[in-house]
């Protein structure tokens, strides 16, 4: 395909700008339709106010059957539960559909179950779902035509421990510590006690702690993935005082001796061929503002030789490589285009 | 010229970062070299660390010779007093120079001395600089080899008060009240107690105000310009606690029977051809953050029938429309290219 | 009175908890009874987690009667129309009120009714009731059992004023024009797409511009009784991303020769009995960071002999001085205690 | 004694700063001296721009002599390494001294001179210096002379860890995990590249990870001698973009069965006797913003069984319970006083 034609579903929520914003930049894609439950408008820029003068497509009710006609993509940023209907529907029209709720992600339909408190409606389809964390799936999403974007979260999180983890360089049998704090655009765009400004601003937050948070199983099925037996994750988000971003410190025992270099070096090789990583050099630490409105993660380790421990930190944009970035460099690799097309953009510093 | 070779002189300041950033998405310029006088380094992510794993160009000093022979197109984004320096140089080698200092935007070296506390070293370039307003000046600029870019006070308090100074809408014997807040990306680099996290976060403080910012006089020179008299101005800037950003708001006595629908009606004739500006609808109010990151002025107004005034509002990013989207866009007009190209990506919202 | 029981009523709003924190370190106040009409519950600190371990009232729906036994003072937090029934059934058993909504600020009930969109319920009352701008009304709050604290804004915009137009030293005829910035708790604690943090931080945006906003005519009333006639303003409000704080600026056309020594000296001669308002030396200018927490408002002046204005400014914490200190300091002055009495605590800085 | 004559050295800074804040709303002290190696200036407003109109004295350079005529207390808010020959001049004129810096919380002075790279300087005064950590050392502290003011991250750090090691509910063989967020006032009042507004805001950011911060001596201490032996941490502090707060979160291992109850339970016990500590009920987690301003410490537990870990959490204002409050608490301790004694404001919330 030379080109693809591309609906939204989910416009006017946080990922779903945001896609608009990276696929009127993306130089093989058209925008031709944008859908929404709520903030149903004949004038995008009413509800998404930086489209005045640059997009002004209309937001309307999903109807499959149109949608079928005009796409040939569709990126599903639906609330999780409503996402399965909305996936199933167009899936089955012959979209190919990139969902960046948690609908798709879990295998397994019981743990689904237990975590989002309700059955998996569309069980059948689960099998066919890949999980689009291109760096570590990136041969199962050539082709893919369903594809379950990795949470934000479990982005941040998993990707500096693979390559320690595939590589056998940390204990397995001890729980991982994983630390993530979050900007606020994380919870989405409908205002909340907990996302009102005077009580956001100047403070920090833990939420969700002690294996609480909907991310832990999706987090716990990529490394254990990884190694091939359970790996136990103890996940603790924290809400800090700003839009976008997330920095996730993990802290693991290594299972022989190493270096910060060797981790880099290790990490370096397992990210060759990813567009979207860069392993910081040993000593530098990451900040989530050098990544911010990019595709771009940034790894970093460091070793604490006296307490015996790896500390594994990554940066990214949760609406950007956590969400609808990831979700189009999905799209790139199913269609078989270069990984990193229209997402080369580099952070928005300062 | 199908491609411009581009070198980037002040590359590691705020400016300089944000003219790399969007030139790497511009289609037709490839960045050849990035200069600074400060933080000369052999990988430019080591200063700029949004670079990361983008663009690993040195940053060295400025040799004017090497430069003509690996760029057409300079862009200089230092200091007023060190530019004067560099752009007679790069002038003189046959570059094209676009200066984001003050240098040569005031076109009476007299008001230069005045303000400046120096007298202007390269007073027989002045008369060859365009006042890069592209929305003002745009016919001057096709050809231009020197452009002095505006700064991003006169850019925002200008940009809504044209079309009505223009059309004779306002009483132009009256004082022209500007009260403009800037996010403190706009006071540079480098640190400073006025710019120190804790002081500045969770606090507003006007500065420089009662006209003594040196962005006064370029702010009477272009409205005395567009009025064919003199324009009087009180300009009162004030920091608020956020990287990017300004808001200008005006106060102008109409001088005669106007309404909000006319006031639009005059802008948006005035802003046909200009893809950077948007008009807003009557009764709709700006906000900074609709525009953050993109090349875009959003214009309003609101008319006090009470008080007799007209408000004039335009928010832009000082970074870009106020800075370095600006330069590139008086690049564009000077090149005989669309004046919007590279420059189309809608802000980064939220 | 020694000692006197305070019933704070709203008190699980921003006003209401900034009144109980303050009433907290007063010498001569006790805390009797929290009163809201949500957020009921046994224990303040569920709702006022800055309560845990410090006070841990409940919180109750409004009983007159019950309140009536168990305090001598009340301060009612409630929004406007809300405000009107509770303060009549509270004043009329005999309680001393200080109201912080706007039920009883404006006198004339016609005022009241076209800017709020109804009747005035309590109009009889209304004479009664005493403008609690104490720098300017100090006198008449001797002994008033019933208070109209003013609003935040008026508070803020009228104080540099009030010096100037008592002293003649202003053109009363021209349009004033106030420009005023305020943190987000001025709009309260419900949540709303406006207070949203990742829509509210990094951005600004002015709202109810050009005389629409209610506080327009509280400037006008106070301003004009200063004036002894007539004065028209136009009020443009603003919202910038921090919690509190106010900072306003008017620019007005002086009415003979001054110079900024005489601005402040005149300034210095009308705050000689305030205890809560200082004037800065010539030259200095505010920042809301100096006072935020404190009831204390920074007054400054600058002249703009070019374009030929007095520029006003002055900051204020818009829930201490600009409401619920305020609204102490009026009880204060109404039991002939010393008026600063526990509202000398510096800002909190930085 | 009945009120004590107190000096701050030091009070340029932050610290410096928030001790004339609090002890200005202390009922027992006066404030006769303010001394500083920088910023001297003949009214202290004009470096603490807060004090105008409440406070103004002088700041002096340091004399020992003179200070021991004027003040019966000093507090010692200078830099590691200054700060020992200050302290050791005002002690030896029989001033009680708190000092807010690290020289003399470190018993070892092997281990200062390892972590702060050169000899300690009194190392005979070291066996008298008390440390300050109230709720752990209250009985010590009643008479004391020198005290060594704790750190800001070990404050938080060792508050929910200590009444878990004391009780043996946790595995001290293992590495204990903290993670720390700390506001950027944390970092002090000279300007720096890191805490430059424009790259602060909006970023997050480790630094000094895997026991590489001076204060991971100091936590390791106050636990060791909890334990009776010698406790590991791996210590990670993280810059978060608002100005005060810190949040430790700490992973351990529970050595036997325990519940979120039985933790809750544990640290009440503990903290009983302790003015300044809540311990939140179980379930709730606590907020930087709910203690901002305050000498308080929230304190709260949560179990994750499925990952075998306890983690606890506290937060606290790193200037108040982290810094200034906490010498008063020491002051007040050391002088035979209520340990809260003007220490009982509520948070500034929001």
């Amino acid at each position: 395909m030379e080109r693809v034609r591309v609906a939204i579903v989910g416009a006017s929520g946080y990922t779903g700008a945001e896609l608009v914003r990276l696929l009127l930049q993306h130089p093989r894609a058209d925008i031709t339709a944008l859908v929404a439950k709520e903030r149903v408008t004949p004038k995008a820029s009413t509800v998404l106010p930086s489209l005045a003068g640059v997009l002004d497509l209309p937001i309307e009710r999903l109807d499959p059957e149109s949608l079928a006609a005009k796409a040939d993509v569709a990126f599903c940023a639906l609330p999780h539960g409503a996402s399965i209907e909305a996936v199933t529907a167009l899936h089955a029209r012959g979209l190919r559909v990139f969902d960046l709720s948690a609908d798709f992600r879990l295998a397994d339909p019981a743990v689904y179950a237990k975590w989002y408190g309700a059955e998996h409606a569309a069980q059948s389809l689960l099998p066919q779902a890949v999980y689009g964390l291109c760096e570590h799936n990136r041969d199962a999403l050539a082709g893919a035509t369903l594809v379950a974007v990795p949470g934000c979260y479990p982005t941040a999180s998993t990707l500096p421990l693979l390559p320690l983890v595939r590589a056998g360089l940390v204990k397995i049998d001890e729980t991982v510590v994983i630390h993530a704090l979050s900007g606020v655009s994380g919870a989405g765009r409908t205002p909340a006690p907990s996302t009102h400004f005077s009580e956001c601003s100047e403070g920090i937050r833990p939420y969700k702690v002690a294996g609480t948070h909907r991310h832990t199983p999706e987090i716990e099925q990529t490394l254990s993935r990884a190694a091939g037996r359970e790996v136990r994750v103890t996940f603790t988000p924290t809400l800090v005082p700003m839009t976008r971003g997330i920095l996730s410190t993990s802290y693991v025992t290594p299972s022989r001796d190493v270096t910060v270099e060797s981790l880099v070096e290790c990490a370096r090789e397992f990210f060759r061929a990813s567009p979207s990583v860069t392993v910081l050099d040993p000593g530098a630490l990451p900040d989530t503002l050098w990544v911010r409105g990019s595709n771009r993660a940034h790894v970093a380790y460091a070793l604490d030789a006296h307490a015996n421990k790896i500390v594994c930190m990554a940066t990214i944009d949760n609406l950007v490589k956590g969400a609808s970035g990831q979700a189009i460099q999905c799209m790139n690799l199913s269609l078989g285009w270069d990984e990193g097309l229209g997402l080369r953009a580099p952070a928005m510093w300062p």
